[in-house]
Parts: C-alpha cells; structure tokens; sequence
C-alpha cells in the first residue's frame, strides 16, 4: 500500500479570501498559500480576516515550508500572521517577484528574519522533505503568478493557482499550456482549480486590451491632467498606463504607499519597465503643466484612506482635482465595495473631474478564467479527480458542473470547503472522517481572535438599536434609591429626545425597584433584573426599538 | 411680467430613492411623488430614509394636490408618512393601479382616509387649482407609469417620470411618444426626465425579452419545480412568469406579503391575467408533484425577512429547497444588497438547488431609459431648459452631459440637487437665492427624525470597537473609592479574554483616582475625565482599538 496524501483547505474555499491550504505526506505539512481575507459589512470594526493557523501551528515541527503561487493579499496577507507565532525561520517558496512583495509585508511587521527565503523560476523542481513540486507558469493579474503539481506518491496533483489564459500577456510570459498538457498526457490524478468566474461564460480579455483603451484615451484627452487608480500590485497594468503616459506625453507620479512600495520593488526587479526621467515625485506636482501629467494611484475599491478617496473627498495632500482632470478608474469594485466606489466618483465628479470606470468603459478585465477556459485547463489536464477552489460556494459549484459536462465522473468531483480535509489513497480520492479548525480569525487592532462572532453579534446589536446604562444606588436594607438613576444612552435619540426619554425612564426605573422592594425581593440579581426589564419595556413601548440596556444596581 | 413657477427638489436628485418634488404656482403647492428611500450600510438600524416633508407640512394649507406618476416604493413609500401629519384630506391623482398600490399602503399606516383619491387616465387633463397637468403614458417595470406635462404660467414643463423605451410592452401600452413630440413641436419650456441609466450605453432590452427566457427555461426544466423571485410591483414580470408556467403546465403559489397583496389587487383590476384554477395556496403546494409547481415570490433582493431569504436559510414555512428545484432570481441586485443577495444564492445551491441569476442568464431587464434611449426623449421634447432629475450625482451629470450633446446650451442646463430650488421666469430658467431643507430623514422603529447623523455615526463608532463602562462610587472627602470599580463591556472583547483585561483596566482606574485625590482635585468633571482617560488609554494600549467609554463616577 502507498502512503496516503492529504491536504487540508483551510480557507478560500466558500469565499474569495484567506486562501490556504496545507499538503501532507507522511506526517510532514507543506503549506500552500496564506492569505487573508477583507471583512464583509457584517463585520464592523475588523481591519482583516485569517484563515484559523491552529492546523499549522499546532504541527509546526512537521513544517517543511510553504509555496506561495502569487503575492496578492488573499494568498501572502496571512504570512506575518503565521510567522509572528514561529520561534524558528521557515522555508518559503515564491518567484522573485512574489517572495519580493512578501518581503515588504514582513518587514512592516517585524517578522522578515522568520522567513527563509527561496526563489524558485518557472518549471524549477523543489524538493522539501518527502514533498517534490514544481512551479507552472500562469497569467493573472499579478506578474510571476505560478501554478503547481505535486509529485506525491499517490500520483500527481495539479493546483493551478489564480490564473487566467491570456495568450497575449503585457510581458509576453505565457501560461505554459504544453507542460499542463504533459502533466495530462502522463496522468494527473488530482486537479485544483481557480474558481473565483466558473459563472462567467464569455472568455476573459486580455490585459493588453486594456492597454489600447488606456493608450487611446490618453491621447484623446491631451488637454488634461490624467488620475489613473488601479491595484498597486497589478504592474502589468501600472506598465501599460505608464507606457500610455508616456506616449502621451506625460511625466509619471505615484501615490499612495502600496503603489510606491510596489513600483519601486518592479522596477529593481526589471518587471515595471520605466525610466527615471519619465518619473516625478508627489512634490514636484505643481512643477508641469497638468496635461503633462499622469497621476498613478491607489484606492480604485473606493478604500476610504486611500489616495483616490482622499481626491474625492478634497482631502488629498497634494492633489486637488477640478475640470482640467480626468480620474480613470481602471479595475472592477469587488462586491462589497460598490458604495464606497460610488462615493468616490461622485466626489470626484462634484470636483469638476471627468471619471471613467468599469461601468462605463472598457477598463478592465478580470485576471480569474472564465467558463470557457476553466473547460479548456480541465480538457488539458483530463484529471482523475477534481477539487474546484478559490471562489464561494456558488462559484464551486458552477466550476463542478463544467467538470461533470466534460467528463469527470460526479463520483470523482469534490465539492470541498474550509475545514474538509479529502484523502489520496490507493482507493482514490474521498474526504476524510475528520475535519480541520477552520472558522474566521478576525483582527481588530491589535488583537488577533480575541473578537469574535458572539462579540460581532453585539456589535451589531449596538450599531441597530443603541445602548442605555442605568445605574442606581440603593439602601440594601429599605429599598430605597440612594442615588440614581443615572440613565446614559448612546446611538439610541437625538438629544432633543433623550433628556425627555431619560426623565421619564427613570421614574419607570424607581418604580420597579419599589416593586421588588414591596415583594422583599432586594438581591442584586432581582433588582438588576426589574431595572433591565423596565428600561427594555419602556424603550420598546416609546420608540420600538431594542437597545442593549445594562443595569448596574450597586447596594449601600 | 407673467408669474413664475417654481420647482422645489425634497429628494432623488442626488440618490435613487425618495423622489419628491413641489410645483409652486401663485403661492399655491402641487407635490409630484412623495417616495422612500431603503438605507445603505453606514446607516445602522434604520429601517428607512424620507425626504425633508417641512417644505410641504409648513404651508400645507397651500397644498391643491399630490400627483403621483406610479407606485414604487420610492415614488409613493413616503405617502403615509406625510398624511399622517395632515389633518384634512388632501387630493391625490394617480392611475388606478397607482392609488390602488398607494390604498395598500395607507391602509396598513391607518391613514387611508387622509388621501382624497382621484384616478386619472392616459392623457387626462387635469386641473387642481392654478396648476393644470396632463398624464402621458410611459412604459416602466411597474404597469400603468406615467409622465406628466404641466401646463404653466411659463410655459409648458414635462417630466418624464421613471420610463423606458419598450417598443413591445407585455400590456401593448406604449410609451406615448407622439403627444411627447407634438408637446416638443409647440415648445417645452422645461423638461425633466429620468437619469438612472444616463451612464449605460446599450439600450434597455424590451419586457418580453425575459418573457421569451422564462418560456424557454420554464418548459426546458419539466422534471423540476420552479421558484422565481421577482418585485411584487413588476406585475409584467409577474405576468410572464405565470403564463411560462401555465404553458408548462405548473400551477402558481404567490408566496409574501406584499406578491399576494400585489397580484390580488392587480387581478382585481384587470391588469393581471391569470386563471383561478392555475393559482394554488401554498397551504396546498404539497398536493401537487414539484414539476407541476411554480412559486412566485419575493426576496430578489436578498431582504433577509423575504420569502426566498427565509428559503435559503431552510427556514420557510412551507417550502423547503432541494435538489429537485430550479429557483430563477428574475431581478439585479441594486447597489448595497449584493452582499445579501449572494447569500441568499449560496444557501440555496447549498440545499441543492439550481440558482439562475443575472449574473450568469438573461433573467432581467431594467425599467429604465439608457443613454440612447434619453437622447431620443431629449430629440423628441427638444426642451428650451433641462434639469436631469432621479439618479446619483453622476448620473445627473451624464444625463447633462447627453443633454449638451444634442444641443442644449450649457446654461440652459441645470444640475440641481436636493433642496434646490428653481425659478422660471420671464427671464429664463434658474436657481433661486434659497434652498428647502432636504436633509434624510430616518425612520427607525416607531420614530421619525429622532435618529440623526450624529446618533448614528455614535451607531457606527459602537460598531466598531464596542462600549466600556465604568461605574466608581467615591468618598467625596478622601477620595477613597468604597465601590467599584465595575467595569462592563460589549461589543468589545470575546468573554475570556474580557475578565483579565477588565481586572487590569480596574487597577488603571483605582490609580487615575488616586492620582486626583492627591492633587485634591476631587470634583465629579475631574474625576470622570481621569476614568475616562484611564479606561480608554489602557484600552489603546492593550488592544490599539477606541471603544466608546462612559465613565460614571458617584460621590458618597
């Protein structure tokens, strides 16, 4: 019998985000990708989402490394997390480029010692413990992403990563399309793949599409000044807006701290392809005329700290943007973020700029195959097995259905999700009795799971409805109110209202606790009891809502 | 000098939502919809957002009549609201359809008798003391729209109201574009109309369009039962939907409170057409095999209490979802609820149903004009003045935009907002030295206006990072604390992290006092600021997060 394989999802799977798994093999974890995830709106007051480390942490000796397919957040955004709680450095595997954007995020957080870094090329074989993989080139929306296969002892294992066919990428770097048909041709017995636009049935563009709009309509408007936001980690576009700069006749400025971080790293890195000379510092802004210039900055998801939020709300250090402006906003809001996108541009409008955005004009396209594509990689590949990832569950299941027309036995697909762990064996591919921690981490601060769903609960309760503290000083002997109540409210009543409300909820307050007095009922319990109940009615009744009240009786 | 007229903007006019403007002739008022607007996610326990109604309740005795141009919710949802605060009748005009969805509505408020209903017909001349206006049939994604042409003192004013385009209407009731042209033969002095879609681009598919995706769909799927969700004011869709499903042989269960009021009253008019023997109760859905079954019900936009919110979480009455179900979501997702609308989606393909959205079929159609469509209509009315009414800010101005395209002179195009108000004059069209009030007005539980921005950001910040209290009773002499510190929490921490931080903040806040009975500053504003302090520095340090925190100090 051949050793049995595992892997472990603990994230990205029900949700675009936090995308993690791990690989086991003979007791040892190899480690794929660890990102978070950006709170929802159900979510108040949390900065991030992690995936639960627990499975990791717990095994942190059986670590043989970790392999990160591209240095978007959602796949690299949970490694300062994981590494904080590492005594030893541990082995991590990217392309220059994504190990460079990690290095960045580590540094920030004081944990880049913790990590020991390897580069690995397209097509390079890297062995780690009893694990052997090598990297696959894809196109996505970040340079340098790289699919995987795994050389296990139950057969190989293609993950493709986040990809996309473009077959006329920005750098020319293809996705290697003979090597997964290699893989297919000598026998795949698992496949993982990108299901983030299993939905979509028209075939995602290609990025240099957008660089014909960007290079045509940079031209057009000569006669003004351009303000270009995109995702800083998206150099192909950054190049191709550049390059439309230039063309135009413009000197290139960024903004926004990721942008600048971002740029400064391609360009060491021979990836973001712009001269010295093309590029003006933020301070020298006023120094060309505005149809000189092209602004390059952060905050197309309408973020409200980032660059293009601060333009939109006229808070913008350094550039104010009127009639002689044109605002590109050259990326799709992600489904959440639409109100904030929509407060940028009409920000942006009431300053007197033209904007362009996706809803509008062809800026954009998607870096997630689509229908059409998932179906090609599957033709490609030809699996034994299937696992559609990365994508919520409607996503997974979608991607399912196009494994199923192309031939996959139903038996064969796995629609797995955070926490399942599915097992490789001799018998074939079947999830396991067991499943894997997995729910949300949330970080609210400094604190990294201390806030919970229950304390998210409460936080919602607050944002409805308000909160009313009573406190009342009583005789423990009589009953009788000493001091008090004093009645405080929050997010409950204008103040207009609430000095009336307070007034007559304190007689309210008075009167139950002369009930429990009248019954000889005087603990403590009781009487904060008669106060809740008093105060909740009394709110109810008057205005029908239901603030948290809290009841603080103190006895003398 | 002939007098001039005046148009008071209370609401749309920077929002979709809460339509709402004055026609003011010879000191005389006459309103134009009075609607609602749903909130948006920074506007925590708010059940619904109205227009300013004090331009209208301070000279109420001015007020001839209400004209009410269809019955969307954000035309007439803020009727009730207004009759509440009037004591007489007050007259008000609309299509039969209009008053009876209006009637529903005022029925539940208990002010039904305050609106002195009168049904007016396409092209109706109407007059109500100096005003005099005409209907003009539009077509819209509720029956029986209309726009209006005011007859003035200066000329001739027409609003579109919402409309679309649709050459083949399921009712056959076209947009009247002859009277719309022969009105821009004689001359329109003003013309206001719809600029919800100004962004879009391709014109606006026709109403049967879906009819023709639903037959299709409806008879490809006749092993499954079918569950469509739609508006329950859509009553086209509605129609189309039940007569897919009498082609394919099912039997209809209207499913929510407002379809089942919506289809019987629309029935009743003659506007509905489907057969006694094709609708079932749902009381009854188990009688009949799921393939010979078609519900329709509301819930398209995810609304968590809705029919297909409560399916989705397996949590409906009478209707459980499984694999034998195809559930056809005939609607998109307006801003803010995709969110919700994904849920409800995902919980649905989880309990194994089928889910076809807008997102992946051609299961919708918008019922309003786009940008090809407004250039028609400006073509057709060829107005001397053009205000671009019912949209966000940048719809308004790409409505302007279209406008000066087609010859508008830029001056003659006014971009006005909510409070604004115009004059038309002798002198030409413009705005006026003043504006209206115009602020949202909340509806929150049993209040109108007692929530305001600033209970509400207090709402958010609640949200965000939670509430402390502390409750100290002093010594007024020594400073000697002889009770407390209790400290609550909520929203804050998850329990066992809560009782160790609050042990700690107690010895923080016992110091603070100490420290001001040293100083001898023993007064209450002194010692509350010192817990205030306190509390909240250990809490930044100790977490990085600014919970809202109520000190309460009590002196013996």
């Amino acid at each position: 019998m051949t050793s049995p394989v595992r892997i472990v999802f603990l994230g990205g799977l029900g949700e675009i985000g936090r995308n993690c798994f791990c690989l086991e093999v003979e007791e040892r974890l190899l480690v794929v990708d660890c990102g978070l995830m950006f709170p929802t709106e159900d979510m108040p007051g949390v900065d991030l989402v992690l995936p639960d480390l627990r499975w990791i942490l717990d095994r942190i000796t059986d670590l043989e490394g970790i392999v990160l397919t591209h240095g978007h957040e959602d796949h690299i955004g949970g490694m300062a997390f994981l590494l904080k709680e590492v005594s030893e450095s541990v082995p991590v595997f990217g392309t220059e480029l994504t190990l460079g954007l990690l290095t960045n995020k580590l540094s920030e957080a004081g944990v880049a010692q913790r990590a020991e870094l390897h580069v690995v090329a397209d097509g390079d074989r890297v062995r780690a413990g009893p694990f052997e993989f090598e990297t696959i080139s894809v196109t996505h929306s970040t340079p340098h992403a790289v699919g995987l296969a795994f050389h296990t002892p139950q057969g190989v294992i293609v993950h493709t990563g986040d990809f996309k066919l473009d077959q006329t990428p920005v750098d020319g770097r293809l996705t290697d399309l003979p090597r997964f048909g290699t893989l297919g041709a000598d026998g795949v017995r698992l496949l993982l793949s990108d299901s983030t636009n299993a939905e979509h049935r028209d075939v995602t563009g290609s990025e240099t599409l957008v660089g014909e709009w960007l290079t045509d309509h940079f031209n057009r408007h000569d006669r003004k000044r351009i303000i270009c936001a995109c995702f800083a980690s998206h150099l192909h576009r950054v190049q191709q807006i550049c390059d439309a700069a230039v063309e135009s006749g413009r000197r290139i400025v960024f903004l926004g701290r990721s942008m600048q971080s971002n740029t400064t790293l391609a360009r060491a890195k021979g990836i973001l392809d712009v001269e010295d000379e093309d590029i003006l510092d933020i301070s020298e802004i006023d120094s060309v005329p505005p149809e000189e210039l092209c602004v390059v900055c952060t905050g197309a998801q309408g973020e409200p700290l980032a660059a293009l939020s601060l333009m939109a709300a006229g808070e913008h250090k350094w550039v104010t943007v009127g009639e002689s402006d044109t605002v590109i906003i050259s990326a799709t809001a992600i489904p959440g973020n639409e109100m904030n996108v929509h407060r940028a541009i009409d920000g942006l409008i009431r300053a007197g700029a033209e904007v362009v955005h996706a809803g509008i004009a062809d800026v954009h396209v998607s870096g997630h195959a689509s229908g059409p594509e998932l179906e090609f990689m599957l033709a490609l590949v030809r699996p034994e097995f299937f696992v559609p990832v990365h994508g919520e569950y409607r996503h997974l299941v979608a991607h399912s259905r196009l494994a199923s027309r192309l031939g996959v036995p139903e038996d064969n697909i796995l629609v797995a999700e955070d926490g399942d762990i599915i097992e490789i064996s001799d018998e074939g591919v079947d999830f396991a009795d067991m499943e894997a921690p997995a729910g949300y981490v949330y970080v609210d601060g400094a604190g990294v799971g201390d806030v919970t769903g229950g304390v998210l609960r409460e936080r919602r309760r607050l944002a409805d409805d308000g909160t009313l503290v009573c406190v009342v000083v009583v005789d423990s002997r009589t009953g009788e109110v000493v001091r008090g109540p004093e009645i405080l409210s929050q997010g409950f009543l204008r103040q207009e209202e609430e000095e009336k409300f307070i007034e007559e909820a304190a007689e309210h307050v008075v009167s139950s606790i002369e009930e429990a007095a009248a019954e000889d009922a005087l603990d403590l319990t009781t009487l904060n009891r008669h106060v809740r109940q008093a105060l909740s009615r009394f709110a109810r009744k008057r205005t029908e809502r239901r603030p948290i009240v809290f009841p603080l009786v103190i006895e003398v």
